[in-house]
């Protein structure tokens, strides 16, 4: 076969020497996905990737390869502007205007005005300056284990690094909200008796006490970030209204408020383009990212002319040597073309909607499924090994990622826990890969519930009164009880 | 001609309609070259760039554009990679550590840990990250008129940005050290009187100073940073000596010593691959970008393997999207490769050597040119309007530059006072190109030269004893004014 020929002359060194090299001069702070076994990856086809022994893997968590692995039309796209000429935005060029044109058609008034730049740390590092710049305010509230890049300023507002050992202290203009995580998070709901709205609502006091906090010590609030929907933080779904109140507190207190789109945007949640969409909000300032460019280094503010205003007003130029070149652009545009031509939007809704209905039907099947949540191609399992107590099965979780690869499909976990398996697959993700994925972690669980000792089971039954049988509750009780020992 | 149609086709757009366009979704922020006209590039082979109507014009400014805008080799490699696959560095590649182990291979002891980024900001950004986990100090000292990158901690070490208006007040941890500029920096040299050496003392004994201020306030140095050739500052070249002694006060504070070769690196100096090394130092953490993937955004950071590991050490994952993604890493190995194969360090060397010597000569018949200075293809003429004074020319320089375009030469001009007009262009720049470009500059100081008032002349006059003539000393000096007023 010549492109197996092709592939062996590419990548003609034994894996051994790949890993060799690597430890030797590739910092040990990157680390490798699946370490004791690591992964050689040659070549990405659509939604499947190969090692060098032309092994094929599922691609369920590349959410960067988000219309797929090498999609032609992207290629072709990068291919040809290469060619022709690829220098910085201090010159006019149509890709980089028709790029900005385009990404301002998919955003609510006023959001029209573009920054590109080339990567997601980068959209948000320049997003707070510009909201430091307009708002003349330093206090920023940020979400509990939120990871919004890993640059210096990124990691300042990212609790997900902040807290750990090596991480710096939290600055004292950094105000962590508890993330709105309704299954495991401050304020949830045991038995499905409260409103989402109501859980909403305590959440967003939550930030309101935040910005009454920075106001007294600072005398305001600077800028609210978030992501529309958290990623990191265990694919958590804010409940209904949360961003809605969160805003009008922040704004309250002289903020804007950020939307951090770098992972969950560009049509993923299936019926919205973008995550913020979906809680009926306008941000101030919008960041994108890692799909943009299916994995060329591409990413983008958008914000209000206001904004961008004040930024300019204060006669600072900024220049980003990369940013908006035509090549970058070009494959930012040729990422849209595939989402629209694709209808990858409407695709993400219909396979993510059966993943998702799939995975629900496995809490019902398996005691270590907590939660199962998602909109889009963005799902979250949770896995707890105490339903009631909701602990985190971190070491499940981990077994169970290690042997889903052995089944050839890839998937990862995250969570403050790391005890809740994500999906974001690339976009072009079929019914039938969502079958093989929950057939799969199907047989994977099956094999943990045979060996996991079992610590609680709650029952719920709905008695309705037996009125016209000779039945009573007592016989009901009795049968019930049999039931569970023959479990 | 078809590659015409071709290019019609993919900038079908007015030039009108994409400026148009610009104003209304690109911030105000991003400024373009030549504001009032900006030029629309559409292609760009070599050391020459081309506007919608089929213009060519010399690049004598774009570093990024190292071995020539669109080598096919760079071109073909990008192509290559881009259709076999782009994942992110948590999977192993051959391209990722051949890369490594090659820029590693042009390093001197101890640096052979890399990591790999998107961008000089993000370089510099992770290289400070790096000094202060590893000396477990803030302070950070920097030269004024710095440029270290676009990001928020970046423009904290950047006098360049922090002393705009709109720029943030310098932090308490920051201290800045006069430019080592000995044409008119803090400690110059009015008549060639002193030595490089004194000079280099002088200036190195200041950052011995802020050495001393770190240690007393807070306790000791985290890091000295400094691109090895000044850039935005001004084409700034350090006198001899200059860095070794720096190097040696910040190490005895306990700090690390950083090399920015973002702009200068990568053989431009034509003497050695690294701008440090002219300096004879060995730096603890160099940083690298622009050139080094010839447009494609990728930067990388080298350190010791004593500063990585106190990184890893932390228990930090370093995870950066697309650094070190395989389509970056292989268009970096290609342009590796032509500077290798096609001698372009040598031809820096060759080529720059001559564009300076004629430029010295432009010194001798131009009043204008104060100051003639560089290394290889890096080259800073700086203009005055006084030579004792050496008051800056800032005008001239701006009328320069715009004339120079309306000749199809692109040139920039930078530095405080932004009079010194700088030249760096693509490393495949030739003889021709360079006579080109000093004849053209000739022609333009010219006209200069019959519209400037004249402020001063200095005349040096070097008298040999005349004994063996029947002339005077008084003749000699008669003679002499009345060439004066000739002139």
């Amino acid at each position: 076969m010549q492109s197996a020929n092709k592939m062996a002359y590419l990548q003609s060194m034994p894996k051994s020497e790949t890993i060799k090299l690597r430890e030797k001069h590739i910092g040990a702070a990157c680390q490798l996905f699946f370490r004791s076994s690591p992964l050689k990856i040659v070549r990405g086809v659509a939604q499947f990737m190969y090692d060098e022994q032309g092994e094929r893997y599922l691609d369920c968590i590349n959410n960067v390869a988000h219309v797929g692995h090498c999609h032609p039309h992207v290629v072709e796209a990068g291919r040809n502007q290469m060619s022709l000429i690829s220098t910085n935005n201090r010159y006019l060029h149509d890709e980089l205007v028709i790029l900005a044109g385009r990404l301002v058609k998919t955003m609510p008034e006023p959001l029209s005005v573009c920054f590109l730049v080339n990567s997601g740390s980068e959209a948000n590092d320049l997003a707070l300056r510009l909201a430091k710049v307009h708002t003349n305010k330093k206090d920023v509230i940020t979400l509990d284990h939120a990871y919004h890049g890993h640059l210096t300023s990124m990691i300042d507002v990212s609790p997900y690094k902040l807290n750990l050992p090596g991480g710096p202290e939290k600055p004292d203009w950094v105000h962590v909200a508890p993330v709105p995580d309704v299954y495991r998070g401050k304020y949830t709901c045991p038995h499905d008796s409260c409103s989402e709205e109501e859980l909403g609502q305590l959440y967003a006091d939550e930030v309101k006490s935040l910005c009454d906090t920075a106001t007294r010590q600072h005398g305001g609030v600077c800028a609210f970030i978030a992501e529309s929907l958290q990623s990191c933080g265990g694919q958590i779904i804010p409940p209904k209204g949360y961003f809605r109140k969160v805003y009008e507190h922040v704004r309250q207190a002289g903020g804007v408020c950020i939307a951090d789109e770098v992972q969950v945007g560009f049509g993923r949640v299936g019926t919205h383009m973008w995550a913020f969409e979906t809680q009926g909000v306008v941000p101030d300032i919008v960041t994108m990212g890692k799909p943009m460019g299916n994995g060329h280094p591409v990413a983008a503010v958008i914000t209000t002319p206001d904004i961008a205003k004040s930024f300019a007003d204060t006669g600072v130029e900024y220049f980003n040597t990369y940013g908006g070149n035509p090549v970058s652009c070009a494959i930012a545009n040729a990422v849209l073309d595939v989402i629209q031509d694709e209808h990858l939007m409407e695709r993400a809704n219909r396979v993510g909607t059966h993943l998702l209905d799939r995975c629900k039907d496995l809490k019902l099947r398996h005691r270590l499924v907590g939660d199962v949540r998602g909109k889009g191609l963005f799902v979250g399992v949770e896995l707890v090994t105490d339903r009631d107590a909701r602990t985190p099965a971190t070491a499940e979780a981990k077994h169970i990622v290690n042997r889903m690869r052995e089944q050839k499909i890839l998937i990862s976990r995250d969570g403050p826990d790391s005890n809740v398996l994500k999906f974001k697959p690339p976009m072009v993700f079929t019914i039938k890969d969502a079958d093989r994925l929950v057939d799969t972690l199907d047989m994977v669980l099956g094999e943990l519930d045979s060996q996991l000792p079992i610590t609680s089971i709650k029952l719920e039954v709905s008695v309705t009164p037996l009125t016209d049988v000779n039945t009573s509750n007592d016989m009901v009780i009795s049968n019930l009880k049999q039931t569970v020992k023959s479990l």
